[in-house]
């Protein structure tokens, strides 16, 4: 039988430790092509590239390994990947290791998930991963046997179709991680704070950033898990429907 | 009673003319604030912007309406209109009108339910509204009447906790709207096309374009009630949660 196809993206960049750490270990499960995003995109959510050119720049060619980079964002390394380069779908797409967790909510903010979720649409077997440590160099070593037990599984047993694994590991701490919780995605929101600044032309700008607030008190979900140095995996999928409002709404009178 | 205050925002940019509409529309239904980025922004998805400094621009300050533009994403709009210009949450928050539908999967990728999830994500309730049709010059007019009662009844009723509605217009037809359908978001995904051209200099780039494929024959979802000349209305949470697998995924062996 053949190797499996992996294709392999994040949204740190081609560069980053946890993209590197990926690939090493991907490349025992099958047969590896890489394409990420020249510089980092963070933040950049499901966001898609069609007002611009795109370009690939390949990197490196081995047997059994391919390597690209590209200037557009993980959901576009996604589509140029199955289109322009493997000219079919891959058996496996592993976004990450993201440095930074992508519990409840970020899910929506988050590059890494935005390159599963369109590997979801098409129903391929898509898996991210993130690491609760935001540092460059953070330590990846500890997720070695969850990371190649994870995506064997999901090579070998599949996931619903059209649903995708958010997998959020905890940072390298004194005590082994306790084992896998597949859980919720938790309740929670960001609490924006701007700093004010004023540029040497005295003109105001502002600095984004925020508290996040978790407003989940059960024992079920992803930042639960996290927190209590789990493995928390979410299976996630894109139906945004909230079906206990249709009947409600359907009774408002829209004819005045 | 104190009038309501709407926050307006948009992906298509402050001088986008179903933007305009909506902001004419709602001055009618309370005082307005409009925070619009200042350039298009579409396929953007919740990208939200924190490695580069926000400047706002105020555009126009009268009695019961501002408004401003800015250099960041829709997200970004949301964030900044609470936080900088209103310094508190806004009674109701409305996206578009939008040239073009975002119906089905598109949520994922439209800047437009981006700045609508933001506002749910805050439990304020929140609209997007878009029209089937991308022409810039696109007829608003026959939309009236159903934007003013289906944000009038929100600002009635409220919508349920952390929900937000997607509401998408079909494009002016001969025959006049048949009314509203509350509904579920279709199933769909985009089979991507790439391009390949050759820059002056020789080097091959892409350009992104595709056709969108909805896989749902039900009779109950976006795609069908728009295609059918319906309002459509879904009403969105953002728990992505694939349930039904948590169990299964628990079984599966982590061990090895």
């Amino acid at each position: 039988m053949d190797n499996p196809v992996i294709l392999i993206t994040n949204d740190d960049g081609i560069t980053a430790t946890g993209l590197r750490h990926l690939i090493h270990l991907m490349r025992k499960l099958g047969d590896v092509v890489v394409l990420a995003p020249d510089k980092p995109q963070s933040g950049m959510g499901h966001a898609v590239t069609f007002s611009s050119p795109l370009r690939l720049n390949l990197i490196a060619s081995e047997p059994r390994y391919l390597e690209y980079s590209c200037n557009g964002t993980p959901a576009d390394c996604v589509k140029l990947g199955q289109k322009v380069i493997l000219k079919r779908k891959p058996d496996l797409i592993v976004s990450g290791i993201n440095h930074g967790s992508n519990t409840s909510i970020n899910i929506l903010y988050s590059g890494t998930m935005a390159a599963v979720l369109e590997g979801a649409m098409e129903d391929i077997p898509s898996i991210g991963f993130s690491l609760n440590d935001h540092s460059p160099d953070a330590d990846f070593t500890h997720l070695d046997k969850y990371i190649l037990s994870i995506a064997g599984n999901v090579l070998k047993n599949g996931i619903h179709p059209y649903t995708c694994l958010n997998v959020n590991f905890p940072a390298r701490q004194d005590e082994d991680i306790k084992g896998v919780k597949v859980v919720r995605q938790g309740k929670a929101y960001w609490d924006e704070e701007f700093e004010e600044r004023k540029d040497p032309r005295h003109r105001k700008y502002y600095w984004l950033s925020g508290q996040f607030r978790n407003i989940d008190s059960g024992l079920d979900n992803d930042e639960w898990a996290l927190a209590n140095n789990w493995v928390a995996i979410v299976p996630v999928q894109h139906d945004m429907t909230d079906y206990g409002a249709i009947e409600k709404i359907s009774n408002w009178n829209f004819k005045d």
